[in-house]
C-alpha cells in the first residue's frame, strides 16, 4: 500500500468514505477533486498509515521516495519547481487526523521560501512586500512548529522592527520592514537552533510532514481527544498543497463558509470573510471580519460561484458544509469542506428541515427521518436543554453570539487561573482577548467564555460550541488589562461575577438567574421520531426518588422508574431521627416501633412515586446504603468528647456510629447484606410498598412495583431475600381475591463482577435484572469513585492509562464484558427475564450502545438525561442494524 | 429407585463405594453384612434420596409403605414383631451422612417399647430391671430428641428418684426405681407436649425418621458442616436395625475399637470397653473405660474374634478402621465400622508403615507411595507443626493425651464464656465435665480443651482431633465447681491461665513456654513422595519479606518466593520517618532526597531476601498498599488539636494524612496508582533491588529477581510501569556485559476483576502473572475483608448464603472463574506465560486443586504452610490424574 496519493488519484472507493486513511481533511480534498471537479489547488496526502508506522518505528522507509516522486508530480503539473530561484512553487503542509480537531495540531505555510526563492517569488509576483512577508511568516511558523522554538522570540522583534518604523499595524510595513524582520528570523533560529535555517526545500518539507506525525502525539492534541473520546491510536494524514495566496494583493481574499447557519439552522449561506489575508488571519481572529455579504460587494462573480458550489455541496454530502476557500488575484480555490459542526438548535432544525427537501427538480434532494435522528448528537440536544438567563441586568458588552445558553460565574483572565478557581469549586467564565488551544484546559472547566476578539468561527468559539460551552466571542468593548477588564468606565476584577447570555451575546454585570430553556419545536419531532425508532426494542426509563422527580421524569418521555432509591427518604431531616432510633434500638420491640414510624413515612413516599407513574413500572430498590451514612460523623463526635464532652444520647450515637463504622463502607456491610443482619428492615420496606400500591388500587389506579434486590453475590442470598418479600407479599395479599392483586416483580441488582459470572443462578431466584453499572465499575476496576475520580483519573487519562472516564463512558471490553455475560447466562436460564441498566451509564449514548447491543430491555437514567437517552437508544437501534446488514 | 434397602441387599456395585446413596454407616453396614460376612444386626437403611426429598418436598410418598415392607422383613428374620407385648422386636434409630459427623446428628435407641411390651421384655429377659431401664432411656430420647422436650425435664425426675431412693448411682437404682421413672418420664411427656407418648411403634418409628431427616438441618449440624466443608445438599442416610443390647447382664458390654492406635500410629488395636453398658456410655464418656487388654480377662474368646474381625477389615479397607461392638449374652456384634479418624502422628506414621506391608502369605496388602500421599491431610500436617509446651512446670493433672500439641490458656467452664472471651482476643482453655454438641462453638474457638471425664474416643476427644486442637481427657482429679474448678488444695478460677500437654496428658498451672514441635521422620518422607509426585506439575512457593522468612521457607521446602512485599520494610521504625519525609516532601529535590535514604534501606533488605534465597526466583513487589497508612490517624490529631493543639510538624501531618486519606482505601489510591502519582517511588525500589542483585553477583551468588506490579487494570497502565522498571534496568546494566546481567523479569499481579476479564491483553506486557486472590475476592465479591469477616460472614454461613468463607477456600464458580479465565487469556496471548498464585489461597488444599486446574505453575504461601502446600499440590496432581482417567 502507498503511503502517499494525490488528491487526483482515482480511488475505487469514494475517498469520503475513506477517512481512516487519508484523514477528514484528505478525504475531502480528495472528493472535490475527482468526484465534484471543484477549484481545488493540487496537492497530495501522506496517510494515516504513514502517521501510525511513524509513532511506532519511527520515519517510515520509502516515505521519503514516495513524497519525493509526488512532488515532482506537482512540479510538473504546476510548471514550478520546489526552492527555484527564479518562480519557486509554494506549499502548505497541514494536518487531517479521521476526526476534527480544530486547532489541535499543526500547519506548516509558504513551506518552499528560502534565501534565494524568495527574490524569485517577489520577481514572478513584482511584489517584494508580499514575498518577504510571506518568507517571514514561513520563518517563524517553521521555526515555532518544526524547530520548537518559543514563539515570543519571533514576536517581540516584530514589535520592535514596528515601534522602530512607526508601523501602527502589519498592512503599514514595507517591503523594507518584512525584509529586515525575514533577517532577524533567520538570526533567531541559528540562535536557538545553533543550526542555519533549512534553506534546502526538500528538508524543509520532511521537517514539516514530521513535525505534524509529532503533534498528533503533543499534550494538547492528547488533551483534546480525551475530552472529545477519540482513539489514540487513529494518528493524522498529512495535506501537501500548492499554496495560493489571499494576501497576494487587494483582488485576493480567504474566507470560510458555512452552507447553512451553524448557529440557528437557518438554511442561509453564511461565512466570514477577509480581503487581502491569508486564512490564518481568519481563523485566529486576529482581525474582525466581513460577512459573505459583504464579499459579494468586492467579488459578486465569485460570490455566485460559491453559493453554487455551496449548493453542490450540500447536495453531494447531503448535509450542511463548512469550506475554506481563498480568492487569489480574482481566482476562487477551495482549500476544504467537511460537514460542518453546528449548535444543538441548528442540528435539531437542519435535520427536521433536511427532511422536508432542498433544492429543485433533479437537484432536490432529502434525508430520511431515520437519517435525521442520526444527525442529532446527544451535545445537541443537552445544549438545547441548557440554562438561559432570565429577567434583565446591566448589558456592559454585546459580543457575537457563539455558543448558546447562559452562563454565570466568577472572572478569570487566563486559562491556570481558571482552572485552579474550578478546582476549588468555583464557577468560572474564562475572558481573554482570544483563545488557543493552549487554553483548552481552561475552557474546559468553564463555565462560560468570553472573548474580546474573533468571529464565530475563531477557535473559542469552535470549541465552546463543540461542548455546548456558553460563550461570546469578539466582544470589542472589552478591554482586558491584566488581571481586571474595563468596558468604558466599568472595571470588572478578576473573582467578581458576571453573566453571559451565549444566545443573544449580552454580557451583563453581576450574577443572573438561570432558567430552563425552552427547546425548539423540532426537539419534539426529533425525540417522536426516535421513539418510532426505538419503540419496541429498547425503553427509556428514569432514576427518581420522589413524586415530583417521577412527574419530570414521566413528562420528559421516561417509560418508567428504573431505579427508585428508598435511602433518600431515610435521610430526609423528619426522617432520619427515626432511623437512628431503629438503628439504636436495644430490644427487638424498640426496633419495630421505630420500624413501624419509618414504615408510614415510606408508604407516603411510595404513594407519590406510584401515582406519578400510574400504569408504568417502578422498580423500587430496596435500602443499599451502610447504616452509618445515617449517623453522625465518629470524628466530630470524639472531638466534642475530647473537648466540651458528650450526652448521654451522643455517647450512645458514638457507640453505635463506631460499631457502624467500616474501613471501606463501599464494599462493607450495605444492600443485601443489611437485610440479612436486620431482616426487619427490608420486610418494613416491602409493608409500606405494598400499602402504597393497595390504596393506589382502590382509587382505581394502577401500580406496577418491581421489588429490587442490591448488591446479591450468591443465588442463596437472593433466595432468602425473595422468600422475605415473597412472605410480606402473601401477608399482605391473603384473603384478596387475585383480580385485585397489584402486579408485582421481584428481581435484583447484577452489580458485583460476581453477579454477573453466576448471573445463571441468580436468575433462577430473580424475574428481572438490573445492572448497576457505577458500582460494577468500581468493583471490577477496584476504583473508589470518591477517592480516584479527582485524585488518580486525571493522571491515568492524560496519561492514556484510561482511554475513557469509566464512570462516564462503560468500560467496553471489561466491565461491557460482565454486562454481556449477565446477560447471556441471565437469559440462559430465563430466556424472557428482563433486563435494564440503571446508574449513569444509562444516559451515557456510547454505553447504550453497548446495553442494546447486550440485548437489554431498557435503560434508566436521571429525569434530565431522558431525552438524551431516548434518542441515543433510537440510534443505538439504527447503528446496531447497520452494522448487522 | 427404592428409598429403603435392607443390610443384606445384593448391590450390583459394592455398598462400600455408596456412601452417597446410603450414608456412611449404611454403607459399611451392608459392606459387613454382604461382602465380609461379619456377624451384624439385620437392619435396613433409609437412602439419602429420601431425606433429600424429605427436605424439598416434605415427608415422601411411598415412604411409609417400604419401610413397612423392611420391617415386616426384620420382623419375618428375628421372628419378633415390632410392639409385640409378648417379645418385642426392638430397634435403633441412627443417622448415618455421607461424611462422618460424630455427635451431630440424632439418634433413637430401644424403639418399639411401650407400656405394654416393656412387659413383655422383662418377661423374655426375666429382667424387669433391664426392661425398665431400656423404657425410661427411650422415653427420654425420644422425648428429647424426637418431640423437643428440654432434657432437664428428664434430668430432674432422675437424680429425685435417686434422692429419693437413697442409690449413689444408676448401678444401684432398682426395677421398681426404673418403673416408676418411666412412669414419671411419660407424665413429662404428656405435660410437655399436651399429648400422651406415643405407644403405636410405626409411628414412634416415622418420628424417630422424620426427627433424623430434621436434624441433618439443625444449628449444630449446620455449623459442623460449615467447619468441616461439607455440602449442606448432601443430606443424611437413617440406618433402623435390630437392637442388641451391651447392658443385658454382666455376660455383655459394649466398645469401640481401632485396628491401629489412632492417636501414635502403632500398629496395635486399640479401644474402649465397658461391660454391662450400652453405646452410648462409652462414647459419652460418662463412665470411664477399661482398655481392650481389659476386655480379654473378660472375654477371651470374643477378644480372639474381635482381633481377627480387625485384621479382615483392614485388609478390606486397606486402611486403619474404627469400630463399635456389642456383646450381648456372650455373643459379639459389629455396630459399625469406618475408615477411622486418627491424630497427625498417626496418619504420616500408618501412611508410610502401610507402603511396607502388613499381613502375611495370601492377606499380606500394602498401599503405594501415592496412596500413602493421598491419606495424608492438611489438617494432619498442619497438626504436626503444632507447638508444644517447653520447660517443665507445675503439673497439677494428668488426663489422657487426647488430642497432641501444647496450649496455653485462661480457662472458661462453658462454650458461651470461652466463645465470649475468644471474641475479646483472649486465649481460651474450655474445662467442661464432658463436651456435648452444644459445645462445639465453644471448642471451636479454643486454643486446648480439658476434660474431667471421658475416653480418647469421647465427643471431646474426637472433635478436638479432628481440629489439631491439643485436648486432655478424663483427668479425673479435676473438680468442676460452678466458675472454678480444685486439683485437691489448687484452685483454679476462671480467668486463670494454664496450659495443657495434649501429647501427654499433662495439665500444667500457670503459663509454659510454646516451643516448634519436631514432626516425626515420617513427616519427611511423604513430603520427599510428595514432592516426586508434583515435580515439574506445581511448584511451591513462599510469601517472604525478609531474610529470616525467607530462610524458614526454604527450609520448609519452598523453591522461591512468590511474593515478597516491600510494605513491610517502610513499617519499620527506622524507616517510617522516611517514609514520611518521602511523602511530606513540598519539592522534587526534598522527595528525592528522601527516596535516596529509603533506596538505601531497602537495598539491604533485598540483600537479605535475595540471599536467603540464592538461585531460587524471588518475586518483588512494589510497594502496594496506600501512603496513609505510613501516616498518624487523622482523627487522633483532630481530637489532639481540639485539646492540647499541635506541633508545626504535626500540623503539617495532619494537612498530608487528611490529603491522601480515602473513603475505600482498599479501592483507591494504591498499588501502580501510586507509581503513576509518585513515580519516582517506583524506580527507587527498582533501583534498590538491582543494586542488591549485584552486590550477591559480585559475590559470586545467582540472584533471581521477579519484579512484579500490583494492582494493575489495564495494558497501559502496565506498560508504563514496564517502562519505568525496564528504565532503571537499562540504567544500571549499561555497560555490563550480558553475562554479568542478573535474570530479572516483570510481571503482574491478576487481582481485579478487570485484570482476569482483559488478561490477554496485559499479558502483552508481562512476563508472569500473580493471582493476587485476597484481592480479588474482595473485589468480586464487594467484600470488604477487614469489614465483613467479622460482622458478616459468620450469619452468611450459619444460614448458608456462602457455602465457605471465600477468603479461606476460594470460590470455586465466581472468583475461580476468573482465575481461569485470566489463565487461559494470559496463555493466548504468551503460551509460556509463568503462572503463580500468592495470598492465602495458596496455602489452602481445596484452593491448590483449583489452582493446578487452571493450569498454574506454582502456588505461594505463608512458610508455615509451606508443608501443607508441598503435599496438597501432589494431591492436585494425583487428583486431576484421577478424575481424567
Amino acid at each position: 500500500m502507498p503511503y502517499v496519493y494525490a488528491f487526483d488519484h482515482q480511488h475505487r472507493t469514494p475517498p469520503m468514505q475513506q477517512k481512516d486513511l487519508l484523514g477528514g481533511k484528505g478525504a475531502n480534498l480528495a472528493e472535490m477533486t475527482t468526484v465534484l471537479g471543484l477549484p481545488v489547488p493540487p496537492g497530495f496526502t501522506i496517510t494515516t498509515d504513514a502517521c501510525r508506522a511513524y509513532m511506532h518505528g519511527g520515519w517510515p522507509k520509502g516515505l521519503d521516495e514516495e513524497i519525493a516522486k509526488h512532488v515532482r508530480k506537482l512540479e510538473k503539473a504546476m510548471g514550478r519547481r520546489l526552492g527555484d530561484p527564479a518562480d519557486p512553487l509554494l506549499v502548505s503542509v497541514r494536518s487531517g487526523a479521521k476526526f476534527s480537531m480544530p486547532g489541535m495540531m499543526d500547519t506548516v505555510l509558504n513551506l518552499g521560501l528560502n534565501d534565494q526563492s524568495v527574490e524569485g517569488l517577489a520577481g514572478v509576483t513584482g511584489d517584494e512586500r508580499f514575498a518577504y512577508d510571506s518568507y517571514r511568516r514561513f520563518i517563524s511558523m517553521y521555526g515555532r512548529i518544526v524547530l520548537g522554538i518559543d514563539g515570543d522570540r519571533f514576536e517581540h522583534p516584530l514589535e520592535h522592527m514596528k515601534e522602530r518604523t512607526g508601523a501602527a499595524s502589519d498592512t503599514d510595513v514595507t517591503a523594507e520592514g518584512w525584509r529586515e524582520l525575514s533577517a532577524e528570523y533567520l538570526a533567531v533560529v541559528a540562535d536557538a537552533t545553533g543550526s542555519p535555517f533549512p534553506q534546502d526545500p526538500t528538508a524543509q518539507l520532511r521537517g514539516a510532514v514530521e513535525a505534524v506525525f509529532r503533534s498528533w502525539n503533543g499534550a494538547r492534541a492528547i488533551a483534546y481527544r480525551n475530552r472529545e473520546k477519540i482513539s489514540h491510536e487513529l494518528g493524522t494524514a498529512v495535506n501537501v498543497q500548492v499554496m495560493v495566496f489571499g494576501n497576494r494583493d487587494a483582488n485576493s481574499g480567504t474566507g470560510v463558509g458555512f452552507t447553512r447557519d451553524a448557529a440557528t439552522g437557518e438554511n442561509t449561506p453564511y461565512g466570514d470573510f477577509l480581503v487581502n489575508a491569508q486564512g490564518e488571519d481568519v481563523v485566529a481572529g486576529i482581525r474582525n471580519t466581513e460577512d459573505l455579504d459583504h464579499m459579494k460587494l468586492h467579488f459578486p462573480e465569485i460570490h455566485a460561484d460559491l453559493l453554487d458550489i455551496f449548493a453542490r455541496l450540500e447536495r453531494h454530502y447531503q448535509d450542511m458544509c463548512d469550506t475554506e476557500f481563498t480568492i487569489e488575484q480574482g481566482k476562487l480555490w477551495m482549500l476544504q469542506t467537511r460537514v460542518g459542526k453546528r449548535t444543538g438548535v441548528a442540528a435539531l432544525k437542519m435535520a427536521v428541515d433536511m427532511t422536508q427537501g432542498t433544492g429543485s427538480g433533479k437537484q432536490r434532494w432529502k434525508i430520511s427521518k431515520k437519517e435525521a435522528v442520526m444527525r442529532v448528537t446527544a451535545e445537541h440536544l443537552d445544549s438545547v436543554l441548557h440554562p438561559h438567563l432570565a429577567g434583565s441586568g446591566q448589558v456592559i458588552a454585546t459580543g457575537l453570539a457563539a455558543s448558546p445558553g447562559g452562563a454565570v460565574g466568577k472572572v478569570y483572565f487566563t486559562a491556570d487561573d481558571a482552572a485552579d478557581a474550578a478546582d476549588r469549586g468555583e464557577d468560572v467564565i474564562l475572558v481573554r482577548n482570544e483563545t488557543s488551544p493552549e487554553d483548552v484546559h481552561g475552557m474546559m472547566v468553564s463555565r462560560g467564555i468570553l472573548t474580546a476578539r474573533g468571529g464565530l468561527v475563531s477557535h473559542a468559539a469552535v470549541v465552546a460550541r463543540g461542548w455546548g460551552t456558553p460563550a461570546i466571542v469578539g466582544a470589542e468593548a472589552v478591554k482586558i488589562e491584566g488581571s481586571r477588564f474595563t468596558v468604558g468606565d466599568i472595571v470588572v476584577n478578576e473573582g467578581d461575577v458576571i453573566s453571559l447570555d451565549g444566545s443573544s451575546g449580552q454580557v451583563v454585570l453581576g450574577a443572573m438567574a438561570l432558567e430552563q430553556a425552552e427547546p425548539p419545536a423540532e426537539f419534539a419531532t426529533i425525540l417522536q421520531w426516535a421513539d418510532e425508532i426505538r419503540k419496541g426494542k429498547l425503553g427509556v426509563r428514569a432514576n427518581a426518588d420522589t413524586g415530583e422527580d417521577a412527574a419530570k421524569a414521566r413528562e420528559l418521555g421516561a417509560e418508567g422508574i428504573g431505579l427508585c432509591r428508598t435511602e433518600h427518604m431515610f435521610l430526609a431531616p423528619d426522617r432520619l431521627p427515626i432511623v437512628r432510633e431503629m438503628i439504636l434500638a436495644r430490644t427487638d420491640d424498640e426496633e419495630a416501633a421505630a420500624l413501624e414510624k419509618l414504615r408510614a413515612a415510606q408508604e407516603a413516599d411510595f404513594y407519590e412515586v406510584l401515582d406519578a407513574m400510574d400504569g408504568l413500572p417502578v422498580t423500587v430498590r430496596l435500602l443499599d446504603p451502610p447504616l452509618h451514612e445515617f449517623l453522625p460523623s465518629v470524628e466530630e463526635l470524639k472531638i466534642k468528647q475530647a473537648t466540651e464532652g458528650l450526652s448521654d444520647e451522643e455517647h450512645e450515637m458514638l457507640a453505635a456510629a463506631e460499631s457502624w463504622s467500616e474501613h471501606n463502607p463501599m464494599i462493607g456491610t450495605r444492600g443485601v447484606r443489611l437485610g440479612v443482619i436486620k431482616p426487619g428492615l427490608y420486610a418494613m420496606q416491602v409493608r409500606a410498598l405494598l400499602a402504597a400500591a393497595a390504596r393506589l388500587r382502590d382509587e382505581g389506579k394502577k401500580p406496577v412495583v418491581e421489588i429490587m434486590i442490591p448488591l446479591t453475590v450468591t443465588r442463596e442470598e437472593l433466595a432468602a431475600a425473595r422468600g422475605w418479600v415473597q412472605a410480606e407479599i402473601d401477608a399482605a395479599l391473603s384473603g384478596t381475591g387475585k383480580a385485585k392483586q397489584p402486579k408485582i416483580t421481584i428481581g435484583t441488582m447484577i452489580e458485583t463482577p460476581r453477579a454477573a459470572l453466576r448471573a445463571d443462578e441468580i436468575a433462577e431466584e430473580s424475574d428481572f435484572f438490573s445492572f448497576g453499572t457505577n458500582d460494577l465499575t468500581q468493583l471490577t476496576f477496584g476504583f473508589s469513585r470518591d477517592d480516584v475520580e479527582s485524585r488518580m483519573m486525571p493522571a491515568y487519562l492524560e496519561q492514556g492509562l484510561l482511554k475513557r472516564n469509566p464512570f462516564e463512558t462503560i468500560d467496553q471490553t471489561g466491565v461491557g464484558e460482565l454486562v454481556r455475560m449477565g446477560a447471556k447466562l441471565g437469559r440462559s436460564t430465563k430466556p424472557k427475564l428482563k433486563l435494564g441498566v440503571c446508574g449513569e451509564h444509562g444516559g451515557d449514548p456510547e454505553s447504550i450502545q453497548l446495553f442494546y447491543d447486550a440485548g437489554l430491555d431498557y435503560v434508566s437514567c436521571s429525569p434530565f438525561r431522558v431525552p438524551i437517552a431516548r434518542l441515543a437508544a433510537a440510534q443505538a437501534v439504527v447503528g446496531t442494524s447497520n452494522s448487522t446488514k
